[in-house]
């Protein structure tokens, strides 16, 4: 077994700093300090594992982490004894310029080498039944997954319990070399690591302006006798509006996500919901028939060029943030990256993109 | 002072029950039956009382009843010290059909005698200058007033406990002459009553088929910045769906209500929501605006007639049940018929209507 070689501060219990310190405990004594673990964007959040259904011409590198990310899954997940759902993403267009917009997604990735099935509406109909007449056509993507955020949030706290992680219930302030800044206190630490979403900006001044709070309202849904269950992810274009539904064990379904810019604001609004509702139903006609169990918002942490924050930004103090919607998915190489820069090693090739040089000048 | 003449027990503690049970309070010894008093449909109410704009031809009797509890509602308010909103009602009609059906209104309301003022578009939204252009014609009710059903709960319900009234939170299973059977004991009464809304008709055989489960979803709204804020109820017709808006001190906003008889389901659904959102923003376009704080269904008591059952089964059993969507309006003179009658009194005239004895033979 590694050593204890000394203290690490995470600052932030979402599942990027759970990851993080859960990873790091191995050879490390680790505190995570947040009022409320486990909680955050993370608990809002789809639980989509899907990279490619994500990706963009320009984004190429953060479809390489995500896919590098996405290989790491199946043994993250098994050693925290949470399921997955493998059976893919159907993405369904509904007008045309929806299905044009899938036209670019699949050029796009069969030019980097990662062919993607082009459905019809009805080929799509075929693999999806739940879906409905008003979808033009589709995109099949086998090799996504999906996991219970909820579920692994629980696993991933509880497992970092269990590997020695201690936690610290205070407001972090900020983060400087050797010390974390708490409501009611410091801690002195050779490490800090910061993980603490979209409010990092506010934690250290190179941060300022590279994170900020993106809202996002999901609704969570429930299967009712009668309805035709969905059986595997469904990401859809309504009008060029993204919506995805995420079926859960149980008959739960995830209905998200709206994007708004508007600072740190968790309200759920009307306009979010009867968007969400409209575009879901336009896809799933049947959803009608769902029970709407819930309604929140988060915030994830957007970046300037949508790959996350993740390395040195001055002796002793790293950065994890700025996942945007990717937090679930690249928690397993975020953790693996931040491993080695604390041990002094080179991280995963495809993690390189994200070190914060890129945007400001670091002290390493 | 009264005195205490003998023990009464009253079955269900939503507003109903609460009435006749306060109002009881001041000669006899009472005790409420509810495992969770101060809830059911009253709890998720929208709180007009407003019984003109609920009316409609070969319902005059309804109107009447409602017309007598609203002239009881400022005492009864004051005695509770609860506050009522007073700004009257604007009834607002989208399409042609809707506008048709306003006349009706009009001039049934006319011919008994109650002359509402009929608005245009224009004139509606220089009353409510939250109803947007979509708004073909209106009508205005000044009398109407709105109280918020849950204060009203919680006020009921301490005003109850402090006049004697006992609570016992076991489940009723029965009413018969002379004992209401609970879930682990028998309550040996004078006198029951029995006002557990749609609950009601598995209490007595003689309630079989007359109390009904009238499913209805309401969504709690609040003022956002920039949102334009809503003056006084707003009733709408959208495409013959009735629509309503109750605003609440403090920037809260109460809309409701869909209809379905549906059994005793109590989940909230993905196409309630969206009717009742897409209606209200038909009619009031910055609601889209508001954040959305809550979703929730009741069960309203349905009867036959859509008038209440009021009044005795068998010797020593009364029932106070089916108000529909009319409960917390019909609550003053419920209460007082039905004091009436346990003093061996005539009911106030208009409650006459809703004597049990116009379905079923009843036993005095």
């Amino acid at each position: 077994m590694s050593e204890i070689v000394r203290e690490i501060v995470v600052v932030g219990g979402g599942v990027i700093g759970l990851s993080v310190a859960w990873r790091l405990a191995v050879s490390h004594e680790v505190t995570v300090v947040d009022p409320a673990p486990a909680r955050g964007a993370s608990w809002v959040a789809g639980g989509m594992l899907a990279p490619v259904t994500e990706s963009w011409p320009g984004e190429e590198a953060l479809l390489d982490l995500g896919a590098a990310s996405l290989d790491r899954w199946p043994e993250f997940a098994a050693r925290l004894d949470v399921p997955l759902l493998t059976g893919g993403t159907v993405v369904a267009a509904v007008d045309a310029a929806d299905a044009a917009q899938l036209d670019v997604l699949a050029e796009h990735l069969a030019s980097l080498g990662r062919a993607v099935d082009r459905l019809t509406g009805r080929e799509l109909r075929e693999r999806e039944p739940a879906a409905g007449p008003g979808v033009r056509s589709g995109l099949m993507v086998p090799g996504d997954l999906a996991v219970d955020n909820r579920e692994l949030l629980r696993r991933l706290e509880s497992a970092a319990r269990r590997a020695g992680v201690r936690f610290d219930r205070r407001r972090a302030l900020g983060v400087e070399s050797g010390a974390v800044l708490l409501d009611g206190g410091v801690l002195e630490t050779g490490t800090a690591v910061i993980a603490a979403g979209a409010w990092s900006a506010a934690l250290h001044p190179a941060l300022d302006t590279l994170v900020r709070p993106v809202k996002g309202e999901i609704l969570r849904l429930r299967e009712r006798a009668g309805a035709l269950p969905l059986t595997r992810t469904l990401r859809a274009l309504v009008e060029s509006r993204p919506v995805y539904l995420v079926p859960r064990a149980g008959g739960e379904v995830v209905l998200g996500a709206t994007q708004y810019e508007a600072g740190f604001d968790t309200e759920v609004t009307v306009g979010g919901v009867r968007d969400l509702l409209a575009d879901a139903e336009r896809v799933v006609p049947g959803i009608a028939e769902y029970g709407l169990t819930e309604a929140a918002a988060g915030l994830r942490a957007g970046s300037r060029d949508n790959l996350p924050l993740v390395g040195p930004l001055e002796p002793g103090v790293l950065v994890a943030a700025g996942h945007h919607r990717n937090g679930l998915l690249l928690a397993p190489i975020t953790a693996d990256a931040v491993y080695a820069m604390v041990a002094g090693e080179q991280p995963p090739a495809p993690a390189r993109a994200a070190d914060p040089a890129r945007h400001v000048p670091t002290r390493r």
